[in-house]
């Protein structure tokens, strides 16, 4: 089999200029390795003459994305505009609507209309890949859908928002608050153009409803997932988790109950000695659990040029090989709805408080606590150092609705200082 | 596609009771995620009669994994028997000649006859898989084969023996020397039939060759592994390692110079705060480093019934499926000749000698290295204690050649207490 594979790339921002790098520079390695020729027959963005540091001039160009997803001498369209609708989206549809292969990285598409869109795939009978889409270059969504088939999976979780984990690590390394360090990450360019995508969590969140569909065999849902920023997280709390034994990260969770899935991307304690705790800066980290293999954690860089580039490629190669695999692992008309656990699981819980310096006020605190059934695994109670104390609780798993209802009643009691804050431990 | 994928079963030790129960138990998911169901026509192993857990009384029977292998209803033939050569062999070939598909977790019978083996596979226009060969449930094969396909590997590290993971953080957590942590490690039945297989660093070595032969795109070269095992390794060694920031793992290393490829696996020297350092107990590691793509780490079980069943049936799975990948990622016979490269590359490297307390020992230490070109990074000598002083260097990188050739005229003179200890250190 030697005919090419002809590749129309829609955007050139930094990932779709590493696309065309690799096929430009790899092409006889490609070809060894796929038994075809990967080509590049045409490309498009919004600008058309700018310097993207790779030669564009061997290829046609298209302003439209519709019409160059369309093209009949594109095999594959590989869409890298980003944004959940307009262009991104209806270029995909075209190109599925007219045969062509998908590959893509754009995960607030598939966040949002991945089940339309994997529909379109399978009665089109093409493939729709989209690797780059979660975690940058970790091979996660292929060990999900094909390395890891025989298992039942039971958990996935991970770190997938490099600048995240940055600004927690900076903070944590530097001393500084949140504030100082979200502008520096702005004045670096770490952050998307709506800096909340980033920090409010967003954007994992897509990430992880994508890789929990595949996991547990559902229709995607965004809507699923209990989203909660960065934006909140102390230097104390950092500061506080770490004498306990933890790192504050922002973690995306999933996981199969009883009553259906779980999923949350959140500020969440886990300990240092971890692999999750242990992750430093921009990289991101997948854990996927599943009943044969056990735990599996993958480990990379989660975005840039280079690392998105190969997990677009590595799709395009498996595409080339006449590799198939159903979009979600699963035909997209049988993938369950999305069934939400009615009841949050129990989770251990940090727990800071400021006490007024007054006597029994720490008595009333674990008092309240233990009317809700919370017990206490561990505590602490720092000096008053001439003002409040800081209290710091680790509980024994408890539900969220339980804590919450307690957490109101300490609130209210005059002696503590400002509002508790709670932040779930995750057991890794 | 409804046709069910029928297997033949070769060895129902561990592994394949874990295969066994894996296509009893997860049948609904595996016909939905495969699109056809997976099914078991007959299996083999030495005894018929054993309780292993598992129903085989719906299967046929072979005494001979040859007669197994070319079964008409059998489509796949799973070999989990072990042993380089033998009916493992013989049965693998009758499988190919047959036509079959074959899935192994055979890694000795790989290392040594891999290029044969792929060519037969070739030959035949059927895959051969081996996931479960290298690092149990760690899908780490399919990443370089597939989800890496467009880099060009630089270098691929790991630490793939369990057992000797196992044995050197024992050492280290209990301060236990070798013999007495490898006696537990045999009372607890962790160790090969022939332990030298474990502990001389060879079934790490066959794992690292086979990897190796995917990374750089040339024939399984196991002969051009630079073994060494953790034999000799001291718990003074490793709680010295420690002191400089280091721990030391049975770590296989592959990578590509100008002048042809690198494999080792040996006892090295690795940051104590890296995720090779990090790793503790009989998990397994392996990293990946391509031009694009940076670096990856995978982490995960490498053994047991649950992990290599796991990756077992990931094969088995993308066979359902439909999706063929040359066996070393490109057709074998494009598989380059094993290029060996003709000078190691420079390390540094962790000497520890004993001094006797004699005026000018040190110097004359450094003074021999010097004339050597070898520059020290940092050193540190403890108290004589009334006798020998140890003292440790850390080098700059150089080449083994001349550090040998510097070590031989430090052993010669008469104030240096036995043999020097010379240990590589890998930046990671």
């Amino acid at each position: 089999m030697t005919t090419p594979l002809r590749l129309g790339i829609a955007g050139l921002g930094t990932v779709g200029a590493g696309v065309v790098k690799i096929v430009q520079g790899q092409a006889d390695l490609l070809e060894a390795r796929c038994g075809r020729p990967i080509r590049i027959a045409a490309v498009g963005a919004r600008t058309r003459n700018r310097d993207r540091g790779v030669d564009l001039s061997p290829y046609g160009w298209e302003d439209d994305p519709v019409a160059l997803a369309k093209r009949d001498d594109v095999d594959v369209y590989v869409e890298l505009m980003g944004g959940s609708d307009g262009p991104a989206k209806a270029s995909v549809e075209a190109a599925l609507a007219a045969g062509k292969a998908v590959v893509t990285a754009n995960k607030a598409m598939l966040a949002l209309h991945g089940q339309a869109l994997a529909e379109a795939a399978d009665a089109a009978g093409v493939p729709l890949r989209f690797e780059a889409a979660v975690a940058g270059g970790i091979p996660c969504v292929k060990a999900l859908l094909e390395g890891l088939a025989g298992n039942r999976v039971t958990r996935v979780m991970g770190v997938m928002n490099g600048t995240c984990n940055y600004i927690l690590t900076r903070m944590e390394g530097a001393g500084l608050p949140y504030d100082d360090v979200f502008r520096e990450a702005l004045d670096l360019g770490y952050l998307e153009a709506d800096p909340t995508l980033d920090v409010g969590g967003i954007d994992a969140g897509h990430k992880l409803a994508i890789l929990s569909a595949i996991a547990f065999g559902q229709r995607v849902d965004f809507e699923g997932v209990t989203l909660q920023g960065i934006e909140r997280v102390s230097i104390d709390d950092i500061r506080r988790a770490g004498d306990m034994g933890y790192r504050i990260k922002l973690l995306g969770v999933a996981q199969a109950g009883a009553n259906g899935v779980e999923q949350s991307m959140r500020p969440t304690l886990v300990p240092a000695d971890s692999p999750l705790g242990q992750l430093e800066g921009a990289t991101n980290m997948v854990v996927i659990e599943g009943d044969a293999v056990g735990q599996i954690v993958l480990r990379g860089a989660g975005a840039g040029e280079g690392p998105t580039a190969s997990a677009v490629m590595g799709d395009v190669c498996d595409i080339a090989r006449g590799c198939a695999v159903p979009v979600f692992g699963v035909p997209a008309q049988t993938l369950a709805p999305a069934r939400r656990a009615a009841t949050a699981s129990p989770h251990a819980h940090y727990l800071r408080l400021s006490l007024r310096d007054e006597p029994g006020a720490l008595a009333r605190v674990a008092t309240i606590l233990g009317e809700h059934g919370i017990s206490i695994d561990r505590m602490r109670q720092y000096d008053h150092d001439g003002g409040d104390a800081p209290v710091l609780i680790v509980t024994h798993p408890c539900r969220p609705a339980e804590l919450d209802a307690a957490l109101g009643r300490i609130g209210d009691v005059p002696f503590v200082a400002g509002t508790p804050v709670a932040l779930q431990i995750q057991g890794v």
